[in-house]
């Protein structure tokens, strides 16, 4: 059978990725210690030389189909990428994975236990005879509400449900076992008016009710909390974040968005 | 040119709907006089025999080209049902056109005017031998105020944006003139904690603050407040309703639903 | 703390449903003595009695919560709703758990062997002294083959990725255990043109490509045949199908669609 | 009243961007002399000086609320961004305009006339000083056929609806009027294996379906062929384009991306 993709092509471009998009796997992601069994939306790709036709689409879905028993961390991301730079003979290979993490929550009175789903990404870059480039993305969900509001009214102010979305590039891979979902996690809902959560009893409801009347931000004042935060992690080497508040009184967003290369 | 879909079928089985899904094309929306270009989804089908194959799919697109350039009403909506009845020799054809269509908001205090969008659906389904029957669906935001966050809280409640979705069947094709966006919109809109508008200044973020403090509704208030509405309103046959609350102190949502026929 | 949601309501009106939507959970899923854990999207909502305003919110996610460790069933799907209708003193109560689950696919000539993500959904609906309604939803993948363009054209024929969206309803509450989700995948899946795979070599999409160029079916041809196989399934008290082709030579969609309560 | 946003911020942190996002409003686009009316979702975002705690957000909708019975054009959205810097005494804002924009399809054969949409964004960013940097996005359908399975099957060929992303960036802003939306559609959807159409009948449905079969393109050759013809496009500065086949034999796609610096 005529391998039409290893035909020779002329048009002198090399093409920077190259792959699949769209296809759901169940993956088995390792944070910390602790595992958990995901659906994960992929994305994998390669850089194609100059004088190839075309890659070979089948062998990504083969590379992820070897390795969903096994739990997936950075480490085993690059892995997964080496693999990708043997098997479909290139230079350059990276990989999305999108899922959701479930984060336990503890009410802050009844002390009832739930899970909260995170967006979560696994990103990773790899070039041939270089360590691997990771990125952390997450989206997290808390409550904003309105220092304008509760100044110029008499009484109340507009509270919404807000989120955060980071991605965070990692500078040495050899520190990417000490990357955690978690934590990164508890570190950006402590950055809003007050955290979320899945199951609260009247008593907890009280208390996430003041507690935001009480730590009021605007969104460029969550944006400014996240940054200052960042600024501190150790081993990043840059990082994205924007953060958008689902207005109660608009039927637009509000959002401030920033990035950094540390 | 062999006509395949003319074949005879011997399944033996009349289709309901068959036709055309998720069309684009621009329209012209006439309501109460007022006409707008908007930017339409389109949905088209007819029942198809039990002896023939399958429908004639390009018939679809061509009739909806020629109404480009005519108002849409629900009287017209019955005339595109009626051509596609003959046009496609059968005894059932239904549309749904889903659009945003814009209303005049002017802030409370500042008196500042803006468009909101809504989210809007004519829905016609006509047999032969039959008037129409007319669907009009739309999606109000506003915001709505916790009633026991504020009672059991020192200070401050919490609040979110929200949305009621309604589908209001009317029962005599008759009076479809009288059908009106816009004066169902304003009906709804007033039954949450309070309106919301795309351009407040801060006397009027003041305003907002203070009159939604001073309603409180649960998601369930909102409801059986459209609910009493809506049984008022003349020549509707039927009415669904759902609201939901994006609550802000929780990641998921509160809703309530409800259908009658009347 | 007062309890406003027990507040005493004078509107008159009993809501039919009530409760929380578009919540997260990971769940395991039982289908036919295999597991597999998933990450379900939640509704779970009960009516409302007419002299009470509010439900208890806080309840729909102890009681799932609770669940999370044991294996999801129709029949454990009813006993969740079996606890809503006592935990919140109601008569009626309704869930939808709608979550990705991977089946099986072995390429037809290599026989290499991958998982093909199904989205799927159980839908319980309780009222008291009754058993429950038990409604499962799927939406399956595979690829048609237009007899239109092959019969015309001189070489050739569009194809383009389908999907079939079923909604089976079961009549026997005591023969829930037999529904399986997997069954009814492989059944719909093989009313299109070919069967899709998340993994082909070279010799598998020669199969494909031929088999599909073989089996002719417009939008309709697929829907009779699903309609045909559905008929003659046991312990079956309603169904809707809907087929849907991604048409290649279109920016839009053809559909069919139809109902029957046998 | 207060006005908390002007208030001075001690942390020390310029921010990027700040400002509303999903904001819909009816807007007229103008295209090489002619216009057409569009719903918008506009994001429109400011920097923040360090020492300033937030902006402004109504001045956003209110710019904007000036300019709806405007033309609008590149050389406009400069204008709008223009009066952002000083309305919001800043230095930077940028602005997205996302629409779907109508063009004019004649069927091959039968010369029917119809109306596809395409998905087209205008992004502009100013800086204090400076010209505007100008992007537009388009997201072009056309349909692809796998020279592979054509090559090893011994009749048919998959084939699917793709589509092309491309965002062109200009280069000099005094030639920003000789943008034009049509004129991108048309280079890159004759880059597919065939134009689609809205409206075909079947001597056209013959056409395409024999065109594309004698067109074979992966989804490489699709994006190598796109990037050729920007490679020679006037006064760009830069160019990303993604192709992407969602593919008629898998539940996933198959894609290729690329950005070059001109």
């Amino acid at each position: 059978m005529t391998d039409v993709q290893n035909q020779t092509d002329k048009r002198g471009i090399k093409i920077q990725r190259t792959g699949i998009t769209k296809l759901h796997l169940p993956l088995i992601i390792s944070d910390g210690g602790k595992s958990q069994q995901v659906t994960a939306q992929i994305q994998f790709a390669v850089s194609l030389a100059a004088n190839l036709r075309g890659t070979h689409m089948s062998r990504f879905a083969e590379i992820l189909t070897a390795r969903m028993t096994q739990p997936i961390t950075p480490i085993e991301v690059e892995k997964i990428l080496s693999t990708a730079l043997k098997r479909l003979s290139t230079d350059f290979a990276e990989i999305s994975l999108a899922f959701k993490f479930f984060v336990k929550k503890i009410s802050p009175v009844s002390s009832k236990t739930s899970l909260s789903a995170v967006d979560c990404e696994f990103i990773g870059e790899l070039s041939r005879g270089s360590r691997m480039k990771f990125t952390l993305g997450l989206i997290v969900p808390f409550t904003s509400l309105c220092p304008c509001s509760k100044e110029i009214s008499e009484y109340g102010a507009h509270n919404q449900r807000s989120e955060c979305r980071v991605k965070l590039t990692f500078a040495d891979a050899d520190k990417l076992g000490a990357v955690s979902i978690e934590k990164f996690v508890r570190l950006i809902e402590q950055q809003g008016s007050s955290e979320i959560y899945p199951l609260l009893k009247r008593a907890d409801e009280k208390y996430v009710t003041e507690a935001a009347y009480q730590n009021l931000k605007f969104v460029e004042d969550i944006l400014r909390d996240v940054v200052t935060e960042l600024r501190h992690v150790d081993n990043l080497a840059a990082f994205e974040v924007e953060c958008e508040n689902f207005e109660s009184i608009h039927n637009h967003n509000a959002f401030a968005g920033h990035r950094e290369i540390l």
